[in-house]
């Protein structure tokens, strides 16, 4: 074994900076072991320096982030800061000064993927970011790696935590969207202010870079249609499971039956209860994926979290030592297909609609005739009156989404439409 | 991209090798993209070389599969024909020749994966095999890389197809062994002599290299404890289901709670309905890790056939091709831990065990003294009586698996005993 150590910076020491530090200090033989040579933590830059860090030596403490991945002697800088700025100054300036990184940056990753992979890839040094989705989950290696002889078609995933815990306790509990969102908010699952998890932006930049990797081709944040869980009801859980189905934030990455395009998007879709999605409780992640070999396969576990992080995080930072050590690099950006992003419209779904209608003779024969004036078959149709008054929730066969929300407008022009009570894909089938 | 292409021998040409060959032609630019060299299939080693194969050119069939890895020019080895000989004789040959190898041979790696591993590293090349276990699901790769930072504490796994599929038939339709099989064998799920998937032979070469990897050690095939599951019964599904249990045929490789040594195991055992793994149907597999920082994971899909397997040896063969670009190689062995593999008398476990007794004043007592008197603590008992017997039905806390062994023993010499029904661990709470 190399008795020189490979010495490492880490930019940021909160939930996940600090467990990736104290395991690197309680587990240094065994990392040592498995890399072939000791690892050496060089550094933690921070803001707030006076703050008390177990385990970690007052002199490696620097509130100067850019010195610290200027050194030239820094071997790999592990970057857990999040946010755009500086992370993404920092590691260009790291790639510049030598140094490979390991990031668990999805914000990042999502937005400004393909000039740091440039960057990585003028100064030959790796760019690792398995923590960046799906916390502790083993995916963007298998992606990147373990799938790398086959065609992945799909993927399908719970990629936020947040919001499967709040959905799960609506569906488990009947309770309604703000009472579940305090109770994730309380036990800590939720942030003060929930925006990123709720609306889907941190799901979105998660589906932007599984689709990147998957589809070997770049998929920007902008590239992905986004509907929060903000809106999902305890009427629409009540109507999900008339359906055997649940409710689950999903992002769904697809490419196109052609061949020739791919998607991505993330929205609330009912999923049959007998899917393998339909069962992941909690705060845990699970994503499936659909290849043309390798048939459907599902990774699970938990998503986010100091701990599974940092194992994450950890396990890069051995595959990049060894790689340092080899003088190797591990896979880059696979971008080589070039397929294009289409549109949410052209993206084949179900739609699952619910509609206060008046209970009269003829709605029905009105409400069908808009379905086929756009072309969207029907798959069932469920009629409840009441005080002259009636629901009527209609299941549709696969459709282009275009052809389904044109169809959802026209309905709302009906005079016979009261409203539109709820709109939600059906997806998983 | 590199224009000179890398040559690739196949060893095998069946189910699994036939799929590798069609990959590699259908889907060459692919390849070709994310490795950045051509891949040519050199060569392919068959035993009856007049057989029709679609899409192979016949100059590339040979049946001396020796002078194939003898030629010198190959770059990579896959070897997909199974067995011990000469499948060992020709991996050793192809390192000794210069080449890589990527192998399904979970036998012949439970047995020999020492010596295959030694020499690889002795002409600095790589060994690879991710489809030795669990087919498509990308399963060593995250052992020996993802979690690489992290301490796997224990690995719990449906690692067997075929297995799967009976006791999924018998618990859903309540059909008894013999039935279960012979609808597996009419369906292809088992081979003629299912005796490898039945006795739990199949599964316990990968417990073995699954131990071999979670816990950096040497495990070899004969420190598995191996019990097989054609003795599992009706009544068996039915008092799991009693207990809120389904019965699956696990492979269980565990860390010793004092950290100094290891096990593995495969026998059937009761699991609730509530765990992950009792929701995995028919013929598929899936593993669950858990393990210090990242916590609960589970890696699931289709665990055999050709284009599965042919995914995971793609992926191996796109690997080990960057390696050679790369004029590097992969993670070697890694067995530096040297944690001894303790007997399965040493495994904590609980038993549910079935008695027919005689139905008297007494019984029970005499049964419960000779629990205690080995020192295993009695979790739940339900007595049923019908004409003068009784069924007797333990539950144990968790003991030593020899104390709950030595406690049946006796339980067999009580006049009282009338026979042991069933024993069944139970296991995943």
């Amino acid at each position: 074994m190399r008795t020189r150590p490979l010495k490492v910076a880490l930019l940021g020491c909160g939930v996940v900076g600090s467990e990736v530090a104290r395991i690197m200090t309680t587990h240094a033989d065994d990392l040592a072991a498995r890399i072939g040579a000791p690892v050496e933590l060089a550094g933690v830059a921070v803001r707030r320096p006076s703050k008390v860090r177990e385990g970690i030596p007052a002199e490696l403490i620097t509130t100067d982030a850019t010195a610290l991945v200027k050194r030239g002697d820094i071997d790999v800088v592990v970057e857990v800061i999040g946010g755009i700025e500086p992370a993404r100054t920092l590691i260009t300036t790291a790639f510049e000064h030598g140094a490979s990184v390991v990031s668990a940056n999805k914000a990042l990753l999502a937005q400004e993927g393909q000039s740091l992979y440039a960057a990585a890839e003028q100064h030959g040094r790796d760019l690792y970011y398995e923590a960046a989705v799906a916390g502790a989950i083993p995916l963007i290696r298998p992606l990147r790696e373990s799938l790398a002889g086959d065609k992945v078609n799909r993927v399908l995933g719970i990629v936020n935590g947040t919001t499967n815990f709040i959905l799960d306790k609506m569906d488990t509990s009947g309770a309604g969207y703000s009472e579940a969102l305090d109770e994730a908010t309380a036990l800590g699952y939720a942030e003060a202010d929930p925006t990123a998890d709720v609306e889907g932006f941190d799901a979105a930049a998660k589906a932007a870079i599984l689709a990147g990797i998957a589809f070997h081709t770049r998929v920007r944040l902008d590239d992905v249609y986004r509907e929060g869980m903000t809106e999902v009801t305890a009427a629409d859980f009540a109507s999900a499971k008339r359906m055997g189905c649940t409710i689950k934030l999903l992002a769904i990455c697809e490419r196109a039956a052609d061949g020739g395009s791919v998607t991505a998007r993330v929205h609330p879709a009912m999923i049959p209860l007998s899917h393998p999605l339909a069962s992941v409780r909690g705060a845990y992640n699970a994503v499936f994926v659909e290849a043309d070999a390798a048939g459907q396969l599902m990774f699970y576990g938990p998503g986010a979290g100091g701990s599974p992080t940092a194992s994450a995080v950890l396990g890069d930072l051995v595959a990049v030592c060894r790689n340092r050590l080899n003088e190797a690099t591990g896979p880059g950006e696979s971008a080589y297909t070039q397929l294009p992003v289409s549109p949410m419209g052209d993206v084949v779904t179900r739609y699952h609609i619910s509609l206060d209608v008046a209970d009269k003779p003829g709605v029905l024969a009105q409400v069908a005739t808009v379905f086929a004036e756009h072309g969207v078959s029907i798959d069932t149709v469920r009629q409840q009156g009441k005080d002259g008054e009636a629901d009527l929730v209609v299941v549709t066969h696969r459709a282009p989404d275009a052809a389904l929300s044109g169809t959802v407008e026209a309905l709302r022009k009906l005079d016979t439409v009261r409203g539109v009570a709820s709109i939600m894909r059906v997806e998983g089938e």
